[in-house]
């Protein structure tokens, strides 16, 4: 069985040491956040994923969910438990308002649980991560009363939470969304359609499942500017508060997937089920994009988090594995063979993972730390920059650390030679489970168009104009700092293709659009490229500092050293290829006849 | 369900018109093979592949194989029939001797058949593909009695054949193997062991299974110098050729795999089987790697294959779905949304894998060509020409085609977004059994490692000093030819870093072998890289020679020579990149201690 252990230890360097999270215990929630308190949530959630969480991945893997003939759906053993211990743990609530039974601490906490626990479970971890994404939804969009009613239980873990956009004819065009919603005198509505995709959909770990729907009024126009966001449960609610008799939402099927088997895939039939009114009327996607966007930042890590627990997997393996010589000759003299460790290609391999790894959960941090700056800030300004922040590396997040670390589990897999196609082992897991990060909450190239469509030009290009001033900042700091320039130097490489992709696109991409769209992928990527290759550059920055401190924890600072110029070296220099093919513009793609495809 | 259409118009488009195959009709086998023979052959392939396996394909992935508790193994529905068809239609010993019943047509036309059943059905395919490579060994290496015995039942598809090398302690270090074979006074031997990972080694299609088995006479010396080849049958052989009773040879259990469900990958214990020596003794190594070069080509065509069943179903799919409209405004103004085809993004990752796909299978006839002057040519100079390319080729081929076959079934599953992730839509399963191909028959990282360390040194470099030497030829034959400017000049671009990187390996490698190793895989796709441009650039050529002659196929040309402009303007600047890893050494790579990973 594969094993974990939660990167407690990074996360509180990177926290702490990287990005000084103390400095800003002026915002609500973070006042007690000592040292001590950071370190102990971190290693209460290593805990808690690496003891109830990981032994049941293979399980929840094999065994699957199964719909009865009567619509309920059973998850695989154990989930039950384990969700509850997390329900118990306060981590569903962890970072919601104290008002309605949450705790009120640091999304970025919530954030490194959602790592650690999909590291260790993904599938298992989706029931929590959507509970917590609707929590958010609600929480900014509803009604105090809808807020009264639906989120001290599913903030107890006894409701859980879904969204429902994807219909058969309606995936990444929610203007074709046909689901219909038609008011009651009481103000409620009757919600008609088929939902499918639906993560969670129906499962019998909750007493209530807190479905939210986009759906069109009646009358409503046509195309995104008619869509509304509901609240459907999956039982109706008496008035004391009570669970009623069930409301016209089913479970249809289970969708047959190739990966994630423990989460409960449903198609969902609303059948005039009743719904309450989030938000206003006709402005469901903007509610659902509250959603969206934090949900969108945990697919993100959930990229990483397959990542490492493949990553962790493949090292040990390579200790242990007995196969052939070091080309310099033997080093396990006294045994048949060497551990397959001593192999450079086998270390590349690995430290190509790490390297991502180390950097992804930085800017994971980062951008996590933003959204709490943006969300709970006293000051405009400082709240203004740290949005702009987070909507630029939203996608960026999503879209690179889904695809990089997608290719990180093909990676680890591979070192297992013929082992890692054998489904005992694991492995091939994590690389099934990591596929769908790189599709569900926008597909990556839906990520790519909305940083290159909206997110660049928005303002005025103000937010990435913001980005490229901090990273020159940070370069002119350490102009003169010769340890530094081994990442320094690189990044200032790679920052200079990112300007001139920026620029090509502020040239080319407004007079023909195809052109902005056909570089968007690789524009992303050039992107992802540099805001890791910053992230490298603090990490060196507070390792080296840490390192002089002599605090016992040298061997630990090199190790990240080696790493980080192992991502200059070999990593960064891609940069130059994504500008490449950046400024190759559309020509080529749009020759193509339609009917020649 | 997936759809595929072979695709014969390209092969016989590469082998006529850039190959020009009839130039090589005084080889044995080859006068024959006029332009109609050629076409019919691939039209016949076409059509068994299209209506026998490709039904087949899901029907195989859900039923799997079963072992009862006999031993015996059962493959899914209709996997015996469409065997049965393959044989029938004389496929097996297609290049075979016809002194024991082979056509002793061109390999090459063998591969072709290889490429579109793999498409259609990899699983299927691969226990016909085991049998042909037993066919080569056995042809290449057993004794006259041998070939007698085996070879016509083989040929006729009434047996099959199998590959043992892998044991539980010895997958790519060979030396390892601790199968044993003790001498009987007939000169036959007793082998006893377990060999894993043995695919097709038990099932119920052919009325025997001949298993190629690499084991150690008793005596022999440590390490890869003591290893010989035996042909074990599943059933004893009577003097008058019948079958006997069962030899000592059983499958202990199924392997459960991410992929290729519909092939018995079988643990095969031998328990004093009876077994008759291959070659010499102490040269079973030898004489197996007949059988794995011929099969690591094939391997490659398998990453090519399950790219190109993935393309034509994501291509489709982009014409029908409708969702979004164009970045310039609707194209399919009366329905509700345009085809996504129209978006640039889509378009790009369509032509990407199309581009890969045109070169692959360029490379992969030119390598297969080689192969047949290789061992059929009576001018020492051209076989010695031929069997150095051949060489050199193969680990490119293998490493490469399944490398990026892979990424793109990856590629194309994402563009069906959710619906990719969905069984039903076939797009996953693609994904998983194309992930095989990296890893057996040598996993890509020793492909590399057998490029650098072995095929680039050999004999002075004299393979890679020809192949620049070809390439370069090609370059100055068409420097003044404007239109092949835009695919010569990437070309020669690419070929100038093939070089740098040739020389530093030939500077640094010798002096430090893990900058060697640490290079490898870089290196490999470095040169698979200007292999395939080269092979667009002589597409090219041949397309506006054929474009020319205005018999009707001017649009098919045109869309050639945007699928290799696209080539050269996103894909061919790659080389840059592998150059700049390629050099920068090993140093990092091996600074991080052990310990640390």
């Amino acid at each position: 069985m594969p094993h974990y252990r939660a990167p407690v230890a990074d996360v509180v360097f990177l926290l702490e040491d990287v990005f000084a999270m103390s400095r800003l215990n002026n915002l609500s929630g973070f006042g007690e956040m000592t040292s001590d308190v950071v370190a102990a949530v971190v290693h209460e959630a290593a805990r808690l994923t690496e003891h109830e969480f990981l032994p049941l991945n293979r399980v929840g893997d094999l065994q699957g969910c199964k719909r009865h003939a009567d619509g309920r759906v059973s998850t695989p053993e154990g989930f039950g438990t384990a969700f509850a211990a997390f329900a118990e743990g306060g981590w569903i609530g962890l970072a919601a308002d104290p008002e309605h039974g949450g705790q009120g601490l640091p999304y970025t906490l919530s954030a490194v649980m959602n790592e650690f626990s999909s590291s260790a479970n993904m599938a298992l971890a989706m029931y929590a991560g959507l509970t917590i994404s609707a929590v958010a939804a609600i929480s900014t969009h509803a009604s105090e009363e809808l807020k009264r009613i639906f989120l001290p239980p599913m903030i107890a873990g006894r409701w859980t939470g879904t969204m429902n956009l994807t219909e058969p004819q309606c995936g990444t065009d929610l203007g074709l969304i046909r689901t219909r919603a038609v008011r009651l005198d009481d103000g409620s509505f009757r919600i008609t359609g088929t939902k499918i995709f639906i993560s969670a959909g129906e499962h019998d770990m909750a007493e209530n499942i807190v479905h939210l729907v986009l759906a069109r009024i009646e009358g409503a126009p046509e195309g995104t500017k008619g869509i509304s966001l509901f609240i459907v449960p999956k039982f109706e609610l008496r008035p004391d508060g009570a669970l009623g008799s069930p409301n016209g939402v089913t479970c249809g099927s289970i969708e047959h997937k190739m990966g994630i088997h423990g989460n409960a895939t449903c198609v969902m039939n609303y059948d005039g089920a009743r719904g309450f009114l989030v938000g206003e009327e006709n402005r469901g996607l903007a509610a659902m994009f509250v959603m969206m966007n934090e949900a969108r930042l945990g697919v993100g890590a959930q990229g990483l988090a397959q990542s490492e627990v493949a990553y962790q997997n493949a090292a040990a393996y390579a200790k242990e594995r007995l196969q052939g010589r070091a080309p310099t000759g033997p080093k396990a003299e006294g045994r048949a063979a060497d551990p397959i460790l001593v192999h450079p290609d086998v270390r590349r391999t690995l430290l190509w993972i790490r390297a991502f790894n180390e950097a992804a959960r930085a800017l994971m941090l980062w951008t996590s730390l933003k959204s709490d700056v943006a969300h709970r800030s006293e000051d405009d300004a400082e709240r203004r920059e740290a949005e702009d922040l987070l909507g630029l590396m939203t996608p960026v997040v999503k879209g690179v650390l889904t695809d990089i670390g997608f290719d990180n589990t093909v990676k680890a897999q591979q070192l297992f030679g013929g082992h890692g196609y054998i489904a005992e082992w694991g492995m091939e897991q994590f690389v099934r489970d990591a596929r769908i990060a790189m599709i569900y909450e926008g597909a990556n190239g839906v990520q790519a168009l909305d940083l290159v469509g909206r997110k660049l030009p928005k303002d005025g290009g103000r937010a990435v104009t913001a980005f490229f001033a901090e990273l020159h900042g940070f370069v002119r700091e350490h102009a003169s700092d010769d340890a530094m320039t081994p990442f320094v130097a690189p990044l200032e490489h790679g920052l200079d293709h990112l300007q001139s992709a920026t620029t090509w696109l502020a040239r080319n991409g407004f007079k023909n659009p195809d052109d902005a769209a056909a570089a968007s992928t690789d524009y992303m990527h050039l992107m992802g490229l540099v805001a890791l290759g910053y992230m490298w550059a603090r990490i060196a920055k507070a390792a080296m500092i840490k390192r002089r401190a002599g605090d016992g924890v040298a061997a630990v600072m090199d190790a990240k050293l080696v790493a980080g110029r192992f991502f200059m070296e070999r990593i960064m220099p891609e940069t130059a290829l994504r500008l490449a093919r950046v400024v190759a513009g559309s020509d080529a793609v749009m020759a193509m006849p339609d009917d020649m495809f």
